[in-house]
């Protein structure tokens, strides 16, 4: 049975409740953080954590815990599930109310819950085929810089995808890719690795910064600019980064196929570059 | 002690929780209403249901129980609260799955809670005085026509106007007001009333829609357009309509006065006709 953290308590995550007034649940008035677990330790938590302390600082959320008790709780809920390869969900809302209103008390009080998921995402099959890639145009609100947990333009971009016999879906908006309903997207051509830079238009992705960081390193040059679907399609290879799942290569866009429709040497490379940072710096 | 409704139980407010697993929770993917509740009836039930229908239905949430089912639960929610004057909340999400995906199972079951709120609108001190409004850039996703539970924007351009001593927001985009933050955004000129047209660029208001119907049959004339702020500013009157304050005078927009600062003679007298309308039409 999994456990849950919520609000200090370990409990089962079937007992894991909130108040139906809980702002998450009224108002998304929330912020999510996903961390991976390898060989049951943290991947990138100091990422992670700086992203949420930014995210909950842009809506006014005070963390009820420093990013340090935070991370020991994440150690400990780890433990206690015996967790090796997977994620950490971590979400914090502004709290309940007596009564539902936009604009909370001052007393109120944050909820903060955590939980994880048993994904053995190292050797996932898509790894070795590649995914497929629906585009579709950007719905969401302007500040995609905050992580908030109002998600429902992305559940409805992965519903789309889903239905079109894709695994992700990229976002277009003015003609550009901004990124994945849940990663960043790069594409690889003649130029370098091309990803969207950092603006409230896209999250500031904690596995794709890292992977930048590590390609520069190796050599391999980063482009920040953004790019468009054709681009994209004609693009050497194509590839995700999230913390679910790392690296991923992109081998079909739209129905298109990318490259000669296998995962890329670039790709490759980069996932066994993020995957050795990740094991040698994990908490 | 107050009384809540959540999936068929009638149960103490303080008492009513969901899963942390509610896709409300963790995604916003859910849908709301707020209705009216005069002389211990709903007002405008049939509208605010019909707007339930289709919200649902354009994120694909089947309803639980029948539009007729769910006033029938309203109406004993009010009874058993003794509701005299205030608001029925409703919201409906797509539920809980055992564990957070963007892709809900098939077998998801819808969450449905209603809660009640005692509030004396019809005799608010805002009616006599006015409110005032500050404007500011429209941050949310493309498809306000949907009543989803995504509200983090409107908090914060609630949060923002509260700051500013207002009582409400008004978003504006591409130099045009779209509505308020939780209401619908009227302005009296010689031309006659002026509001936006549905799209998906903003809610279809049940209050709005009532209200314009009345205004036509007593003679008014109202146009369906963009006004820009600047307009609203030089105009005779303006107004904001909603469930919860019915038609409501605005004397201040971000500091300028409207008209002679007080309220004006064709808000007060949609407000009078929409009462009337309440009264007459609650089931």
């Amino acid at each position: 049975m999994s456990i849950a953290y919520l609000n200090g308590r370990f409990l089962p995550l079937a007992d894991a409740q909130v108040s139906v007034l809980d702002r998450g649940f009224l108002f998304a008035d929330g912020i999510y953080e996903v961390a991976a677990v390898i060989d049951g330790k943290l991947v990138d938590s100091a990422a992670h954590l700086a992203r949420l302390e930014r995210s909950t600082a842009a809506i006014g959320i005070a963390l009820p815990l420093s990013a340090k008790e935070i991370e020991a709780a994440q150690k400990a809920l780890i433990a206690r599930n015996g967790l090796n390869e997977g994620l950490v969900y971590l979400q914090i809302t502004r709290g309940a109310d007596a009564m539902r209103d936009f604009l909370p008390s001052p007393a109120i009080q944050p909820t903060l819950v955590m939980f994880v998921a048993d994904k053995p995402f190292l050797d996932a099959p898509a790894v070795r085929t590649g995914i497929a890639i629906a585009t579709m145009p950007d719905l969401r609100w302007a500040r995609r810089d905050i992580k908030s947990v109002g998600l429902l333009a992305q559940a409805m971009a992965k519903r789309a995808a889903a239905d079109a016999g894709c695994q992700e879906a990229w976002m277009v908006e003015d003609g550009f890719v901004t990124e994945g309903a849940s990663s960043t997207a790069f594409i690889v051509t003649e130029e370098g690795i091309i990803t969207r830079p950092y603006s409230q238009a896209v999250l500031a992705g904690c596995t794709g910064s890292a992977l930048t960081t590590l390609a520069q390193e190796s050599g391999l040059s980063v482009i920040r600019r953004p790019f468009t679907v054709d681009e994209a399609i004609a693009a050497r290879e194509a590839f995700i980064t999230s913390a679910s799942t790392l690296c991923q290569s992109v081998v079909r866009i739209d129905g298109q196929m990318i490259g000669d429709g296998m995962p890329g040497p670039v790709a490759m490379r980069l996932r066994a570059l993020y995957i050795d940072f990740a094991r040698a710096t994990a908490v």
